[in-house]
């Protein structure tokens, strides 16, 4: 008698014949006595069928319009649902985000939520009902505006609902059997986790391991959601993904993550003057740009100093145009571009306790002669920015020298 | 410095080029110092494609969901056509329905609007914007759930906020140049007509000319507001829908109109007691079905009759079921239903002035043996129930003998 959040991803509402699927597992899991709450993507290739329609019509298209356009396609896939688990005989009703109570700040495409008021969510539970929410979606204060929570943003309404409803379980399904020590595709003797800590979890979501959407981790850890990773095509168990326990300390590293969607900017000639680091990186969180790494090298004289930093590859135009404008205010050099490049990372809760990751790391890397360009660590991760044609070596020899594969 | 309403159908935003053109017509009409509404519908096809989708998922999706599901095409379309005239420099913003303030009763899928308020509209129209509505869709009161208005719901979209916000001028742009005297695809020789009353083009509309929404010409004629059908292909100047005046009276018959969508219900049998026929219609009206022409014919011996009604042919199953439902109850026989007829119509304000027009349609079509099966009249029009194949040769035969070709 629990209340489970199921979240369904793209590929897992692909199709008719998914929907259907989806709509018998939803199904069973209420006639198992449990309340259902279903959160939906867009259907596999449909935003991405929208982007390019807009991409057609203006060069920047407003981003207010961009969440108007994108917003739908999670609606067309929760009507669908909910009709299909209506075919079943079981009540449902579909929300979009804003029936679904979840009100954002005003940051359009990349919106964070700030509250739910899970009341209509909770009134039609108790009626019955399965309740399937678009995902991806909000509106601001007053239900002014609709505004989308940037890529992946299904997993956060989720765990975000999950949260506001005090839900006893978040599922997220998905094409994958749960959380791997890396990639399967680049190692093919890569391992299913059977629990991981938040924030092993957050420090691979964020590194690009797709799974879960990294504010959604974020988001689970701060109100404790338990949320399992596991496919929607099986019925295989998945991936845990809660608090630390003593298990998940005794392993040093837990996962070896890549991330080829990073672009890496530099500033050449930045006059070595205080405050100047500063007006370039504040320009650039103007404009909601999220930086990863950041390293300065001064120059031989001591009198300028190079600046490079990593932003996603989609905000990497906007980056390098805002890093012009500040550059030639304070007169820096040029500025560079590079996308050939990747990150590679390993992470793991035992390193907290266990040293010599990162020796062990550059060592494994320096024997296949590949460069690293930028480091970056954490407590828990060790992540070095390399040239791109070297990601699956790194890869699969990290995994290896960890002893993954065990 | 006029406020004018343009609504664009589903072919003149059929894809990036037609949408692209839609914004400079837009902003053209913006430049020239009018302040611009438009309001748009699915892409073509869109609509109907997501109603295939609901198809394979339900026999007989919820139409709560059918709402959430449709209303997408018009969101989609908006926000498309908002990034068009952005993009040609001109300040737009799209509104959903319930953003619109468009409220409506809850009748899904076939709702009435109820009131609209144009507040937000009005005061981005101050601020400069052009305002891009997606059409076909409203909200019920309190914005609980997402409704839509029908087939064709996007012109009602258009001439409601017209009337909401008090514009100079609606203008419907569609495929063709006007209203036609008849169908063109059928009879090469069909005049564009300049102007049309409102009953007339009501006449016409709810006859099948799907020119204009039947409702939409209602609100049109309650609200008194100018409404001109052009084309988005080019720059003819389109008929004017407006009150009636002196030179209308003077033309007879000013269009010939037919409807493919109908289907005919037998109920045989039924018992000849006060009270049967009302018990049967208000069934069928609360099914919230609309019943067009009703023939009772009783059976030679005085006990019994054939009731005989047409309903739109996608009631037709629906309609069908309730009839059997109440025949049982009743005690009278089979419920028969035909859909292989058609209704033909001659419509002219100058009818109520000129007589004989109905006797010379039965001439016209007896002459060339086609057989009449039921017929409806009005103060200004004249419609009959024929087999669907004649329907061509009716048209074309009525449309000369009434002489609409000059």
């Amino acid at each position: 008698m629990a209340l489970i959040v199921q979240k369904y991803g793209g590929t897992s509402v692909g199709s008719v014949e998914r929907i259907k699927a989806v709509a018998e597992r939803v199904v069973n899991t209420a006639r198992d006595g449990h309340s259902v709450v279903v959160v939906v993507s867009a259907m596999s290739g449909e935003t991405d069928k929208l982007i390019a329609l807009a991409g057609q019509i203006a060069a920047r298209p407003a981003e207010r319009e961009m969440d108007m356009l994108l917003s739908s396609g999670e609606r067309v896939t929760s009507a669908l649902t909910a009709m299909a688990v209506n075919a079943l005989g079981q009540k449902a009703v579909s929300f979009t985000g804003r029936q679904a109570g979840i009100i954002t700040d005003k940051v359009h495409t990349k919106a964070r939520i700030e509250k739910i008021n899970g009341d209509r969510i909770t009134k039609a539970l108790k009626d019955g009902y399965v309740v399937v929410i678009a995902g991806f979606q909000g509106v601001t204060e007053g239900a002014t505006d609709v505004t989308t929570l940037g890529r992946g943003g299904s997993d956060l309404s989720a765990v975000a609902i999950a949260a506001a409803v005090k839900a006893d379980l978040c599922e997220i399904y998905t094409d994958v059997d749960g959380v791997y020590t890396t990639d399967p595709n680049i190692v093919p003797q890569a391992r299913k986790l059977a629990k991981i800590s938040y924030e092993e979890m957050l420090e691979l979501a964020s590194l690009g391991a797709k799974v879960l959407q990294t504010r959604s981790v974020e988001f689970a850890m701060k109100y404790n959601v338990p949320v399992v990773v596991r496919s929607s095509f099986n019925n295989n168990s998945g991936t845990l993904v809660a608090e630390e326990d003593k298990d998940m300390e005794n392993v040093v590293v837990s996962g070896i993550a890549y991330d080829k969607n990073q672009t890496k900017i530099t500033v050449v000639d930045v006059p070595d003057k205080p405050g100047i680091a500063a007006r370039l990186f504040n320009a650039i969180a103007s404009a909601n740009i999220v930086i990863d790494m950041i390293v300065q090298n001064i120059s031989s004289d001591g009198k300028s100093a190079d600046i490079s930093f990593t932003v996603p590859r989609t905000d990497a135009k906007t980056a390098k145009e805002v890093a012009e404008t500040v550059a030639g205010e304070m007169g820096a050099g040029r500025v560079d571009l590079r996308d050939d490049i990747s990150k590679v990372s390993v992470v793991g809760v035992g390193m907290r306790t266990h040293s010599g990751v990162a020796a062990r790391m550059f060592q494994a890397l320096a024997e296949h002669n590949i460069n690293i360009f930028m480091i970056s660590t954490s407590e828990i991760k060790v992540s070095c920015i390399i040239d791109l044609k070297y990601t699956e070596l790194s890869v699969r020899v990290l995994h290896d020298i960890f002893g993954l594969a065990q």
